[in-house]
């Protein structure tokens, strides 16, 4: 299933997006794609109220698509975790998860509008394949556990100032929690349509130019891992976002790419889980 | 004015503590003391229902309290902004804040059981002031106009696990973030109540020894400009909670002093701010 988010900032109406590329109104369910109705049997309730005929028809021509989670608890990013990507940023393959967190405000639509921040000369991008915790996660036993706290999956931007990051402290968050920096969606996407988390190309391109194209069978340390290694050191509960890290390709990368500019526009993709694109402006 | 939360957990109800001990029930100006509440006139709504006799007595005897904010969007926290902790942990003292994030529901009462992490040989202490946002702040013009954002102050302890902190990876949140790790009150006291925030002594004791004996007046970056320094980056908004530091004193710092061990009771206070105590136990 393909869960969607449909109308303006603060007041989107959940919907089913269907094959056909219609959408089913999901307010007889819920009020919004949030934590509390991603606990429960979401594709089970979704399944039973469609076969009811309980959930009409919603017209999403020429709406805003807002990101697929409401209001998500905190928003954990895990660092360096594809080896291409450690290896141009100058930095050692890691042999422990790095764990860091944005501002879980900075999430916004697939399609809104990116602010760079003022002063900033290094905005920079990162496609990563998000997901989104549907149980509460604590202490589990194994990686093999996960699959059961995840309630999907999403394309995820986890826009970075470099100089912000990098170069004001050596603690990253500064530069990874400005206003807007968080672009999820356009779909939140079940387990079960996505099947294997670690077989999913990811591409992104600056005004049309390829910049990134990865592959998840290529993370460092895989989705279950991930899952399981959180949870040993924080409560994953039902709602929060799990940035997984960006393959290769970033503007901090590639010596001699610009850092992004007013007017720049980012495309960004991953198999199964939709495309998003961001105009970025000066906040 | 001091606001205080009182029940059990998810299910506190918001008054405010009077000079005596008494308490006044809120619930009829606000659900919560959250960011919506707190972005309001709050000291003027209180007198004003308080003056129409709208606020009934609140029976308080024995129950617990609860964090005197509700769901914070974000904790973001400053380090080695105490020059004397700067040096304890060997750092060199920084030339911009160090900004980092705890996951904003570690965020307890300030009576709470606090859970050692499993696997925990590390779990340490740390005194500071907390300031939480009333209003707004992005891109403050000077450091001027950071007192019109805050709706007040609290007493915090951001405990932190030094092996997850500064072993497992050069990113702290990760031990800045497990379960319990952040109890915050017992009150949120309004500025004009507090006076000068850089004229607090603050205290932390475990098992009664004394540990940590500062004062804000040490501050490396005082709280206006942390406030006016962090909405250049990011967007501080009505609920926040800004974790400004702690002073020297913890146990990284003093070799030979034992990291806490289950049974342990930490006991923190401010002046003015109120005092606090945890039993710590494992998770």
């Amino acid at each position: 299933m393909k869960l969607i988010r449909i109308g303006d900032p603060g007041r989107e109406i959940p919907a089913l997006l269907l094959e056909d590329g219609a959408a089913l109104d999901l307010r007889a369910l819920t009020r919004d794609i949030d934590g509390e109705f991603l606990a429960g049997d979401v594709i089970g309730r979704i399944e039973e109220a469609r076969a009811a005929g309980a959930l009409p028809v919603l017209d999403i021509a020429g709406a805003r698509v807002g990101a697929p989670v409401a209001r998500p608890g905190k928003v954990v990013c895990v660092g360096l975790n594809y080896r291409d990507h450690a290896e141009e940023t100058g930095a050692a393959v890691p042999e422990r998860p790095v764990v860091f967190m944005k501002d879980p405000s900075t999430v916004v639509g697939p399609y809104d509008e990116v602010l760079i921040p003022r002063g900033s000369v290094k905005t920079d991008w990162e496609v990563e394949l998000a997901v989104v915790i549907g149980r509460e996660a604590r202490y589990l036993a194994s990686p093999a556990d996960a699959p059961g706290h995840i309630a999907g999956y999403a394309v995820s931007n986890d826009v970075s100032e470099r100089e912000f990051q990098l170069e004001f402290s050596a603690q990253w968050d500064l530069g990874k929690s400005c206003e807007t920096f968080n672009p999820l969606g356009p779909w939140l996407v079940t387990p079960d349509e996505v099947g294997d988390p670690q077989a999913l190309g990811l591409r992104l391109a600056v005004d049309g130019e390829t910049r990134q194209n990865g592959h998840t069978k290529n993370m460092i340390f895989d989705v279950a891992y991930l899952v399981w290694y959180l949870s040993q050191y924080m409560v994953l509960r039902p709602g929060d976002v799990i940035n997984t890290g960006t393959p290769a390709g970033v503007a901090l990368g590639l010596p001699g790419t610009p850092y992004l500019r007013a007017g720049d526009t980012v495309e960004l993709s991953i198999d199964g889980l939709g495309t998003q694109r961001q105009t970025f402006n000066n906040a």
